[in-house]
């Protein structure tokens, strides 16, 4: 432990309360694991709720964003990637409003990474209209508020999928469920010769 | 305090914990609320946990149950119902999955509440179909994957709205430009004459 012991206690940091919950993990038990005394650690952190914060930092800086979708392809790709992450980091959206509770640090990362990926959709939904994919709104709003839907999915599916739903599926399908009827006949074919297949497969 | 000295602790323990929240709510508060000992509270619920099953469950066994739509109109209503349920309860549903961890039985018992709202949909989406309302499913399981997203919005959207959406709005919209691009055109017009112009009204 050389190098940079403060990225070292962010990543046991992270380690800790991944698998044992924030609640369970204190200062001394990620001292422990690290092998430093916790006045080291401290000097870094002060208390528990700048380690979360430090967290959920690393984690959004260094979060590889994927690029902006210009096809369903694409789009596909850019969901596969969503539940990946998610999976990942599985503790952080199974706590979000909780973790949001602790610190108003958190609670703007959160926020600052919805807004992120909300733009990206934007942009990737009117790339599927130029390509004549999707349909243009009829009703003025509905595709900003499906892109709020899409974000909640990305949020609340994975973690809290057993209570609301009794099948234990992928986010996939609902996702383009609710994309699937605003296709063109064009996007529509797309959607069922490139992606159902290669979901199926 | 003399008829049901029962039921009036179930419900001040859920006045507390929606007030403070489960976490700053002790036994003693509630008896001291109610000026009863914390002896006779516990003579008939012996531990806090006891306090919240008991809230949630009477919850679920006095909560209206709206009945099941048959048209565009009755399905605004439902939702209505819905939104106005999330706002008085919203303690609970922010801490949705806070309190499942806390006991299994409030597991249970949100599970089988999502359950029967589930099944209404199910039957109202039919309904709709059958009025000429809505357009038949394309891609077998979307119309399910629609209601599971439908029942997560009620979960998930009031409590935590602010954190994937910058807009303070209210779900209906968001409902609405789910269900919208699988109206039939004579889907559409009722919804643009009746609904848009009732929630602007």
């Amino acid at each position: 432990m050389k190098k940079d012991t403060k990225q070292e206690i962010i990543e046991t940091a992270f380690k800790l309360f991944h698998e044992q919950g924030y609640a369970n993990v204190s200062v001394r038990n990620i001292a422990d694991e690290l092998n430093i005394s916790v006045g080291n650690l401290t000097y870094h952190f002060k208390k528990k709720e700048d380690l979360i914060e430090a967290v959920i930092i690393d984690q959004y800086e260094n979060f590889q964003v994927p690029a902006t979708p210009t096809t369903i392809s694409e789009l596909n790709d850019f969901f596969l990637l969503g539940v990946s992450h998610q999976k990942q980091e599985d503790y952080f959206f199974a706590h979000y409003g909780e973790l949001a509770s602790i610190s108003p640090k958190v609670y703007e990362v959160q926020v600052a990474a919805i807004q992120k990926r909300k733009q990206k959709l934007q942009v990737a939904f009117q790339n599927l209209q130029r390509n004549g994919d999707m349909l243009p709104e009829e009703v003025p709003g509905q595709i900003n508020a499906l892109i709020d839907v899409l974000n909640m999915i990305k949020i609340y599916w994975t973690p809290n999928q057993e209570a609301f739903t009794n099948a234990k599926e992928s986010p996939f399908d609902c996702l383009w469920s609710l994309i699937y009827p605003r296709l063109t006949a064009k996007g529509k074919a797309t959607f069922q010769e490139d992606i159902q297949t290669r979901n199926i497969a």
